[in-house]
């Protein structure tokens, strides 16, 4: 279905092609100039591989662990929102997707499909539950303990949006809202009204705390921070009771101009090191990137809208497709790189621009 | 009015379609070839923002004082000339959207209204004088009493224009003279040949010395000099009296290819931390921008294009949108970062470009 | 047939015109988004030459030794495969043109052409065998005693395509097989199905190790390592026994942004200084080039594509005519550099670009 | 005639419309790619002005000495030959031009003006004659003898061109050869087969070398080294004799990738600090690039096609306009740079890009 990394690109024009263009641009929309989104994918670009020759590489393993669970990939999917406005059947094809690529899945707050119908898709690769901290604890605890009781397996708690970033372009072709299309996790709770809404001006909404950090990090299920660019921040998060730290300026979408995540990687993996898993994610498109965050500390990395494209165009099967090309670029990355398993993808194989 | 940064620059596009070409021109035009108009917007554009968070933003708060008097909100408007080309209300209007804002107002040498008209718009907020330091000193002794007397609290000197550039846009469109636009406050003094005039070539008008701002700081309210990119004359004009200084390259008006406001602003914070009140203004036209100059060490910036865009198209209402525009992406950039108050936007949170 | 620069670029739009889509795609693809294939090229252009005056070029000498070989110029054909896709008489025209120029030809293992047609058109110059390294010994073996027989003085042994690289552009026009056009020198051995071909997924093929490179350095001919980007890896291929190596990402075809050989030259050129022979391809399309390469480290520098559109348009005589451009070119820039000699190439000609 | 930059700018494009397209492209023409006749300007523009304000610039003075000879401003005009080809008075109407600009005036070896008419033309400002220096002593010496004689009071050898560059641009649009545009001062000689030919391959035509300075510099006018981009190769021409030094890189039109002359200055003016002057050309367009060019320690500088772009369109006037418009853009970006002498501009007024 997808055979090479233009085709990747070219899916992207499909599922523009198929969406209405509210749907596109929500898929698409970064904060304001959008200067954030373009750096994601240039910042990989540049970085430079100095791969190794003629080591054995007579079998390639992109297999690994995240929060101690086994993954077949270090690619996981990235929660995002809505899923029903891509395809009718919304995350559980997506999650259906991510299950066949054996790739870990992280479902969103703003999840148009329940929690059990997501767990029905399960299979061995985990599945995670991202959620705001609204102020409101009571609903905070129900959410997740009906994401645990359903069966996920963590919890991924974007910090980097207490406020909504203005998108002119989700401005300009606004998400449709249809009435089947709902937040069905969150039903009748205020946070239903909280979720990305780029017609919604700066109001705080999610003005969590590293003292919300540590009651979360004391429920059930372990907590993955999302959003964090600074090392000084994440080893707080660790030290708050974080199992996992991932990379994101959340795909550009809240602050413009943010520092891209592959250049913020190397401090956090450095500060992080033995400590907790380090995840990134924005922009990653190629299995060069792949290997470029890896070797820069990464433990996993995260895809956002590139399963999106394929949910839109071909629904679950375009999901695992997305994933497997990716993992099948990562495999040939590695064996370029004269690498066979992930822990031998160390920074000696990155190079900085020069120019 | 305005709702999302795309809206401030299309207001530029009409800002241009309502008015002359020789006045659109008198304020978009930089000198020679535009480098350092462009490079004032593009080098904030490029610094990186190093978010915080999990940080207590209940509350943002972007209050603070300059030169004391308090103001709703760090966001200044430049001192600006000839507005009653742009609307028939001129610098009233100017005035009563900036104190609409509570933003502290500088008025220009130049301006088409009297010093009383403008001075009945105020509100809270300061509003100043700026002028040129000609050689006639009762001339200017002049008019510092006469604002001073109409309630302006400081003086602005503008240092950097001692000759006027050339600006081969303004030559292309010139400005119209109107006979009943004229440089009110000014009225039968020499000075009034003096302002800005592009078609004038190199002729030494405003040969101030140190000497002269030693003489100005003696007058009765304090004096700003606006115009400087050393640290070492930042002191200077300290030590000859100046109680801030105003970071800028005259929005690239004079000075070809001089450096970005941008890049002079931390060696002349650090050099007067303590000493002075440092302010900054080129190319300002988001939060961001905000953030990152008073990250930099400001303690405020000023904004010259951006309300002459919104004067022109909705008069005084205009101005105060662009305001009121600025301070909520101010106030969304400072939740996005995690501060809340001004003084913790402190130089950690940017990070030179990378390339 | 070639005056200056830029008819030695309008000779490849004459070979794009000339052949079909898919043999020009396959001379000039790249993987991905072809990201090294630019860079190549960009890395020379942007150091800057540091030239010295009224030095002694009365005399101009171009003449040097690889591998103890003399030729009459440090540039080399590559190896490069598949030249009867170009021209029918394939690379025993290229061999002639190069015999022609007196420079070194490396052969490729998918030569369309006998080892003996291509020996047959060896004057001075040395001839090279180019091979990757099966699993299968006796395979290789049998390549190399038959090479070796026919004359060829040297094994280029390719070590960074241990599996093939994914070109969009070869994908989207392929090569049209001919039942004509095969790879002689391999007739009926399961090697042949393992060239070069963009539509076979990252299966891994040559997956050969330093001991499978200690192994070949002890065949009768010396052995030069092809693909090497780093100085520690160029140091064990010396260890293993390699006489030279040669700096190269192959063309930017296999591994999308893997350095530049232009940078990666200046850390293996001293790593192996006295040790071992340092040649370097990529990007090489002016005397400038060259000269750079020279000064940076290199022993001599290879040329894939450009003898490519010679063959094509004017089959030997093209390559004939491109090897003698660029000697030209190096002349010319040995002079206008005040160098009379290439050991008079030194890394004090060249400076980094500042930006 | 020229009142602001854009106005120089036009005049090459009215120059190109009146002229013949091989007389333009010998004017235009750089080597190969042209990217050192791109970077000698973009350098110059992107270096960054740090000005200097409320500094006593009630007289601004651009006098100075060159050799000792007093001129009204530091702006030179470069040899470039041929001048006939662009106005019938040729090589003597720059000179009148020059001379009314007080300004030093070089004429190149392949003038189609006679010593005497080109010498009738002097006033205040000195006018020196450039050189190549071929095989032939005696030649040279007569050439020496005649321009000294006709009152030329420096020797200007050029040293970049010991083979003529590459000029695509030239090949294309070759000059015209007209029977009475002849090297009067040549006749009969050589040399004159020899002056700058795109058309003529890579021939060692000038190898002269530091004993040929040595003996050059011992002619009875002092002699002013041009084409140095080292400070090694600077060095040793003071030892050898020479008087002054030119940074050049010929205005690009030999080596392409030659280091722009403005980042070859500051080594070399800090290597002859004291011991000989040093002038720059290439790439100046501006005033600001003048005080740039001074502030990094040069003496002067020289202008070669924008006086030929005057020259086409409006003779000796033409010139001598350049070089007003030129001297008066110098003055103000002195007086915006608070700097009323030439001693004044330091290296502390200039910053290097950041990016």
């Amino acid at each position: 279905m997808i055979t090479d990394s233009s085709e990747l690109d070219s899916l992207e024009a499909q599922a523009r092609a198929r969406l209405t263009p509210g749907a596109y641009a929500f898929i698409a929309a970064g904060a304001e100039d959008e200067i954030s989104v373009r750096d994601n994918v240039v910042a990989w670009q540049r970085l430079r591989l100095r791969p190794r020759v003629l080591r054995d590489i007579a079998s390639i393993d992109t297999s690994t662990t995240v929060l101690g669970a086994p993954v077949a990939t270090p690619i996981m999917v990235a929660p995002t929102g809505r899923h029903r406005n891509y395809h009718p059947e919304g995350e559980a094809a997506t999650a259906r997707g991510a299950a066949t690529a054996d790739a870990a899945f992280v479902l969103a707050t703003s999840s148009t499909v329940s929690f059990a119908d997501v767990a029905a898709e399960k299979r061995s690769a985990p599945q995670w539950f991202q959620l705001y901290m609204p102020p409101e604890r009571d609903v905070t605890e129900d959410l997740i303990d009906r994401a645990a009781a359903a069966g996920f397996q963590a919890l991924v708690v974007t910090v980097d949006q207490p406020v909504a970033g203005s998108s002119p372009r989700a401005r300009r072709d606004p998400l449709e809202v249809s009435p089947d299309v709902r937040h069905v996790n969150l039903a009748g709770q205020p946070i239903a009204r909280n979720a990305y809404d780029p017609s919604n001006q700066a109001v705080v909404r999610f003005p969590a705390t590293f003292r919300d950090l540590e009651w979360m990090a004391r429920r059930p299920i372990p907590v993955v921070v999302k959003g964090v660019l600074r090392a000084d921040d994440a080893v707080r998060c660790v030290e708050a009771g974080a199992r996992a730290v991932i990379v994101s300026n959340h795909g550009g979408r809240h602050l413009d101009t943010a520092m891209p995540s592959a250049e913020a990687l190397p401090e956090i993996a450095a500060a992080l090191a033995g400590k907790a898993e380090v995840y990134v994610d924005g922009g990653i498109r190629r299995g060069t990137d792949i290997v470029k965050a890896l070797a820069l500390g990464a433990d996993a990395v995260l895809v956002g809208r590139p399963p999106l494209w394929g949910l839109a165009v071909h629904g679950a099967d375009g999901v695992a497709a997305v994933l497997a090309h990716l993992r099948n670029e990562l495999v040939r990355t590695m064996a370029l790189c004269g690498a066979s398993r992930l822990d031998e993808l160390t920074a000696d194989l990155v190079a900085p621009p020069r120019y």
